[in-house]
């Protein structure tokens, strides 16, 4: 087991039951907040009257900043900032999924910040405070409600870059199951191969031997979420398994498993960052097309079998008798079905009208913004990841 | 999955190569600690020498107060308090296993309370501040160093406490595989057996229904558990099973299970408690002994029986195919098995020369000191516990 400092500090509050708290876990910090969301649904399905009401009953003063679209853009973080100066707001409560809380975490930073958000989110300059962040989430998937990142889309110069730092981590999240009945089965799916994205992509395939609790306990979460996001899609208000879902995505990319992040790499994550910076895709839908393909990639590398194989057999229900080779067939075709066919997405870059004309500059991009590899167990080049996406079309 | 708060604020520092941390952890809020150790074997093993180097380097000024006893007495946090107040001591340091950690909670809770420790600790006041706590952990077990709680015996009544507030958890614990590699093949076992016991306890066998995702991450905590301490017993100096077994431990008693504790109770260390409050017994021994013959005793109920029978089939690799009414026999064997043959525990009180005659007073008191009952999915009255201490003799 290698190294490592494990500090989760958001202060999670599940259920409907402890949303009350808000008032005075924010009044604690702030008078004057700035709330962000996004389209609007959250007037539509209540969740915007219940939390004004209780912000009015703490004392707190509200300045909305609206309109946050998903894959936030510089541009959004721009204004926020600047509204939260203008306003004065003391702290910044989201109020929805993995986009709001990113776009709510920059414009924390960027608040207290002279000059540019982008100096920031590009590390010209370090980000080392911020505004206190507070989340009432309302889509599972991302696990910004406890960690410590926030991604952002420059649209000008098409990068997608992830800002991470101790400071943005929101002080204290609000975790409703009942938040997330409107959630559609498309959204729900994305979130749950978000989740399952964020073990790949860290932890579950970095290192190989030396990882034995984190690697079982991962192995819940994944199984959590093949276990329940069938039934949240075909029951919407089914509170078990909305909760479960919300509970195993607030751990999948958090500060508890700081623990687990030996060797950690990003290859999946950084691939489809050129996705969606290019494309729009929607995060979870570009993962889950990435997902099994990249698998078949890397599958002749010993190790990553073996950890396919374990992958399969303990978490995709794969029959441990079937030996390595077959095994790790079988897995890969189990997670196929289990995207493309349970889940309902769509497999294929080309169901999302993308074609081959932009991998070359994509691949090119991913590599450069890291350091011209993707680094990882099995290491990609620019040529790798071109493949990758081919084989995806 | 029932509604709850999340909040584990301890700053976990693992491995060797993060103990140099301990100076600037400390110093940034001290300049005098108290440090809490039990009988001397940190001098011994070199432990004392580095932490003191680091300390010096980093200013902080030390008090010590040692020969803290397993069990850790009233008698020994009243000295440690007074010791604390004229001193000064603006933190406390505990070097150790769960009875100095305990013990150095207590003092820290003592020492800025003007009257006598144990009106804390018998909840006749609030315990509501303390110094802050650091632990540098030598020994796995109760999991006290990510914990709020400490368990006090005032020796005069033969009361055997638990406080429990959020107060008392540490600021920062350092954990570091080494340092455990002297702790011998018997308090490794008891060690283990106190983890498992945490899950049995406090969460796996507390409701039926809604726990799935924490059932599982348990499920992969007490595997952890049953996979590595023998290994550790058999190589005290292996890494790989030291460091699986501190962080096992760390997370079975700790905020990060506060998600866990859905109808939680604590019928068998509340057992225990009187177990070591009348003989001195070794905490996690009295708990490997009490737990199968508890099991065999609530087995008729259904649930308990079905949650039985999971547990040995995801934990102690009972075969699946056996059905309920033989799994559960299975499993109650396995961990027989486990405990006490590859462990190595001697599996009956009379095998620790205690006898009947004081179990019907330790049952009533540990009925009386909780309600009157042991609550729990199978309740307990005192009958029930004077069955199950002779099922154990």
């Amino acid at each position: 087991m290698a190294d490592f400092i494990f500090h989760p500090t958001t202060k999670v509050y599940f259920g409907k039951g402890n949303l009350p708290s808000l008032g005075a876990e924010i009044a604690a910090c702030a008078k004057d907040i700035l709330m962000v969301y996004g389209g609007g649904s959250i007037k539509k399905n209540g969740i915007y009257d219940k939390v004004m009401e209780i912000l009015q009953k703490a004392g707190v003063d509200v300045v909305e900043f609206n309109g946050v679209e998903s894959n936030p853009r510089l541009s959004t973080v721009r204004r926020g900032t600047d509204l939260a100066k203008e306003s004065g707001a003391a702290a910044v409560l989201a109020i929805g999924g993995g986009s709001v809380i990113d776009c709510a975490k920059a414009v924390a930073a960027g608040a207290v910040y002279g000059g540019d958000p982008w100096d920031l989110l590009s590390y010209k300059v370090p980000a080392e405070k911020a505004l206190p962040v507070f989340t009432v989430l309302t889509m599972s998937g991302t696990g910004s409600e406890m960690s410590s990142g926030s991604v952002i889309t420059n649209e000008e110069t098409k990068e997608k870059i992830g800002l991470d730092n101790p400071c943005l981590r929101p002080k204290a999240s609000f975790l409703v199951p009942e938040f997330t009945y409107t959630v559609s089965p498309y959204q729900t799916a994305c979130g749950s191969a978000d989740v399952i994205s964020h073990f790949f992509d860290f932890y579950y395939f970095a290192k190989a031997d030396n990882l034995s609790m984190q690697r079982s306990i991962m192995e819940s979460i994944m199984r959590t979420v093949v276990d329940y996001t069938p039934q949240a899609i075909k029951e919407p208000n089914n509170y078990e398994a909305r909760a479960n879902l919300m509970w195993a995505a607030a751990w999948g990319c958090s500060a508890i498993t700081d623990s687990f992040a030996a060797g950690a790499s990003m290859v999946l994550h950084f691939m489809e960052h050129e996705l969606s910076a290019y494309y729009d895709v929607t995060h979870g839908h570009g993962l889950a097309i990435l997902m099994p393909r990249w698998m078949e990639y890397v599958a002749n590398d010993e190790t990553m079998a073996r950890l396919f194989y374990r992958f399969g057999v303990n978490v995709m229900g794969v029959d441990a008798s079937l030996g390595e080779a077959d095994g790790v067939k079988a897995t890969i075709a189990a997670l196929d079905q289990f995207l493309f066919d349970e889940l309902g997405l769509k497999s294929r870059l080309s169901d999302l009208n993308i074609d081959e004309e932009n991998f070359r500059e994509m691949a090119e991009e991913a590599c450069r913004l890291n350091g011209g590899k993707l680094q990882a167990l099995v290491p990609l080049t620019a040529e790798d990841v071109v493949k990758i996406f081919t084989m995806c079309l």
